[in-house]
């Protein structure tokens, strides 16, 4: 059942894709930063919190806010920001971020773009969940299934018990003399919380740190990379961060300087790309991966999509790269990253890695190779390319998406941006310590022979084994929907599947002001209680319509996911066959 | 020894730096925005770190990052970044933090700013505390003293038992199960951490939160501010935050569109501020607080500041008021606060209320009042007023600093405007778990009849009664030195005395090439190891020398620091006695 659009016809899209962009960008400052005052109304008439009713206008309104975060579009999957993708430009639905996301919209295109984030679905989802609640039986179904953020510990993953026992340790110190304690925690993580409070001044776990994070734990995953990779790695490369996402804000605002600042990115992306680039004032260029090659990323689409953006003066400053692929799931082989790191050599680009599922492989012939690996295999070092690699303790196995911890390793900078960047990391003092030391847990876990060795690997490995199988199982599933093709999911948290929607279910769409893959999202919450994300919140070919679904439900949930989803898809289809 | 500058001569000096300050923006930005080429080769000379040594320039510059990353100065107080006010205009010395930190400086004059932040003073400190650990005696102080920073738990202040103890029991709720934990943890802890964990969506404190954190949380701080001002409080206002900086980024970057958009911000002022508005490309309007009231901020020189501001056609969006003060030190009068308010109604300005030291009142004639206490108390609601009031877990007599927890509360704005501040929380997903719990426990500690109610108490008395003893100890001994005038620490954690500087003494820093505040608090530092922050950090009226120094040193140090500093300035003055 697997049909794709062919090549050809991909990049007239694209050519497209930019020729609205650069439409938007025509109108005026003036015009585009604001929402007029005609528009308002519309948007006061949805608005149910109170606010101001005196006639004097209130010191902030919707026409006097910075219009960078007016226009950007928020998270796809987070809570009541839900994507819904009601964007609606001419007599066409463009589901693109790309078209959605970025500046220079006309005023009735913004409040169509604010429309988008109420989060009709997730929304929709917390309704059905109360109802539930309030009336069993209510429904056809009996829970919400919530296959829409990778999030894995709210879906009932537990947390990796040695680096909790350590992190409590460091939490409440006192105890750690105290001989009840050793009935209580494992030895070795007794120990390693004193390694770790030795490593902290003074054993302050709630002092600030050093900007970058504390020196101590910045060694300890140093020497985590160099194992993994088997080249050195230096401790002052690092820049510990609360979670992945200040780290990208942070180096896109060193890169942009303005809209003709442009940053390659993937389509379909993780929205904090789109979002941040858009906070920071430049330019998404995108490039397409190719869904007919398992979502395989083309060095010849780099180089076209590259001189495109250069022939509309745009300066390209650096590629983002995902690797394994978020909402794609794909694993890049080593010699196609080679192919990159020669693309960004030679182009004099910021080669950004975001390599935050970098323990989440589930295929046995792809591996996480890093991009500092590779690049350093190809004999390139410090003078030779500028890479950042972006990693977090939200994912992996751990998924510990709460305790909001991560770093950037920062490699072929000259010494003056270095300076410049530690100076931004300054600016919110230092990131959260218990997530500081949960990052260099997770780059130095048990070892043979340590007491907790046998039950973290027994954890470990049944996490992954388990999300190896959900993945393999959804993906089957999805495959034997009609009209759905699904690529594999060699690695991260999610499937990306795609629908050839009816030109019936197009239209009904149109007529409900939903985009089709938000609509088909929808009537499948209703009639399943399965929340996954339309594809429209990650981009995607025009014309194509996907969702995201991870593969994150607990595994005895699975077989009534695919039940409840087979059964759906079947009456979706029998209803909108064209 | 109180010597102050009279009023109108303190006029005559803020029009001059209105002046500085419209010189600077009428550069053309291509001048402003980047350090010429052949200023480079100054800056390389004094970088140490490896960086690209091939002919090929490395795709990120100093010439070609964001300008806004370039111009902003970093924290005055942190690691590398201390300040060292090296900036030389004309023939004159100008360590105002306006001067040096706003956009629109020539090239040189940024190059110097460069300068200005590589932390001579803290690398100086670090050199020669590892210089006294590896040839003790070497120096004629035994230990370096560092009160530069608001840090407590890094100089010994411990953390609030009950506190610990329920962050170690939700970071490993495993235990809480098993009799043993009774043995090491308070039966009150172990109940909150139960209350905690049932607040938490699946007792997942792995997981990513809702934006604004997590609602049970949520509504035990509103319960928290409830019972503090006798005014409601709704927890759907409350925004959890890594610390208060995030907050204030937030509202800078809803706030300014452009540098026509000023915010005014006391001076001296915490430098948060002037980082945050330049790096969000606004402006910042100073108003001076009154040295010789006091550090007392007058509603008329509001006014004064917001018109001539007006007048350079500066579009004014908020209000920053720091209270209790930091640097400063002075808790407002509620009467004091009520004329704000006002002002700020009367105006249509945001009131950003930074009361992150709400718990640090030293003196028994003042109180801490919320801003929005008082302006409920006036009789304003929703509708009158927009405030914004930043909390943070790192100060009062928790000091939790490195725990990255806070929260602001946002009132008076719209449904669509709270949709936007939404929105950006949602950029970074949600703020890291234990911050949030922490928060929730700084608003609702044990109570009488608690089993830890006792200890608690304890603990938070011991601390707060230390303070004021440190503080009043502090600034007699600032007093009674020649020249020095040091108004109380009513309230936060500094002391800012002023020092008259003899001519001799500037000339020499002039010689020197540095700042006279900070050429002496090097000359400081070298004599006695004693580490503070010269007053050009904060900004101060120009001609005015000042520095900041903690309270914070635990108290059995602060009879060595008052002889050494006593010693070290009868030195100084002896040696450069006009």
């Amino acid at each position: 059942m697997r049909k794709f659009v062919g090549g050809s016809s991909l990049s007239s899209l694209l050519i497209r894709s930019f020729q609205l962009q650069n439409r938007h960008r025509s109108l005026s400052s003036s015009q585009s930063r604001f929402l007029s005052s005609s528009t308002i109304p519309l948007l006061h008439s949805v608005t149910t919190m109170g606010g101001p009713s005196s006639n004097i206008s209130p010191p902030v309104t919707l026409q006097t806010i910075n219009p960078k975060v007016g226009s950007f579009r928020a998270y796809a999957f987070m809570g009541d920001y839900f994507a819904l993708a009601k964007v609606k430009l001419g007599l066409e639905w463009v589901g693109n971020i790309l078209e959605t996301c970025t500046k220079g919209f006309g005023d009735g295109y913004v409040v169509k773009c604010e429309y988008a984030v109420r989060g009709e679905i997730v929304t929709l989802a917390q309704r059905l969940q109360e109802d539930l609640k309030a009336n069993p039986g209510s429904h056809s179904f009996d829970e919400i299934l919530y296959c829409n953020i990778g999030n894995p510990q709210s879906l009932g993953q537990q947390p990796i018990t040695f680096f909790r026992e350590v992190l409590a340790l460091c939490d409440h110190p006192t105890i750690l003399d105290i001989s009840e304690t050793q009935g209580l925690f494992s030895a070795d993580a007794i120990e390693r919380a004193w390694q770790i409070l030795d490593q902290i001044p003074g054993r302050a776990t709630g002092a600030y740190s050093h900007s970058q994070g504390i020196k101590g734990l910045r060694d300890t995953i140093a020497a985590g990379i160099e194992e993994r990779d088997g080249y050195p790695a230096d401790p002052n490369d690092i820049f510990l961060t609360d979670g992945a996402s200040p780290a990208v804000h942070m180096m896109m605002q060193l890169l942009i300087r303005s809209e003709k600042d442009g940053i390659l990115c993937p389509i379909p992306q993780y929205p904090l790309y789109s979002a941040s680039i858009t906070l920071h004032g430049g330019t998404l260029v995108p490039y397409y991966l190719d869904e007919a090659s398992g979502w395989g990323l083309e060095t010849s689409e780099l180089k076209k999509q590259l001189e495109a953006a250069k022939s509309k003066g745009i300066d390209v400053r650096a590629l983002v790269v995902i690797n394994p692929g978020n909402p794609t799931g794909q694993v890049l082989a080593e010699d196609n990253q080679k192919e990159i790191v020669e693309f960004c050599k030679k182009e004099g680009l910021v080669l950004l890695a975001d390599e935050v599922y970098q323990e989440n492989v589930y295929v046995p012939d792809k591996k996480f190779h890093s991009f500092k690996k590779v690049s350093r295999s190809m004999g390139y070092g410090e003078d030779d390319i500028s890479l950042v690699s972006f990693q977090s303790v939200s994912k992996g196995f751990y998924g510990e998406c709460g305790k909001r911890g991560g770093y950037m390793e920062v490699t072929g900078f000259t010494a003056d941006i270095r300076e410049q960047i530690y100076k931004m990391a300054s600016v919110n003092l230092c990131s959260n310590i218990s997530g500081q030391i949960l990052a260099s847990l997770v780059m130095s876990p048990p070892k043979v022979g340590d007491e907790s060795y046998e039950s973290y690997s027994a954890e470990k490995d049944g996490i992954l084994s388990s999300l190896a199988r959900r993945a393999k199982t959804l993906e089957d599933a999805f495959n034997n929907l009609e009209g759905v093709t699904c690529n594999k999911a060699e690695g991260a948290m999610y499937l990306f599947p795609r629908i050839a929607l009816p030109q019936k279910a197009i239209k009904a769409a149109e007529a409900a002001n939903t985009a089709p893959d938000a609509f088909y999202c929808r009537e499948l919450l209703n009639a399943t209680g399965i929340v996954v994300v339309p594809g429209s919140g990650f981009g995607q070919v025009p014309g194509t319509w996907h969702f995201r679904c991870t593969i994150l439900p607990q595994e005895d949930k699975i077989p009534a996911i695919v039940t409840r989803l087979t059964d759906f898809h079947k009456g979706f289809m029998d209803k909108f066959r064209d």
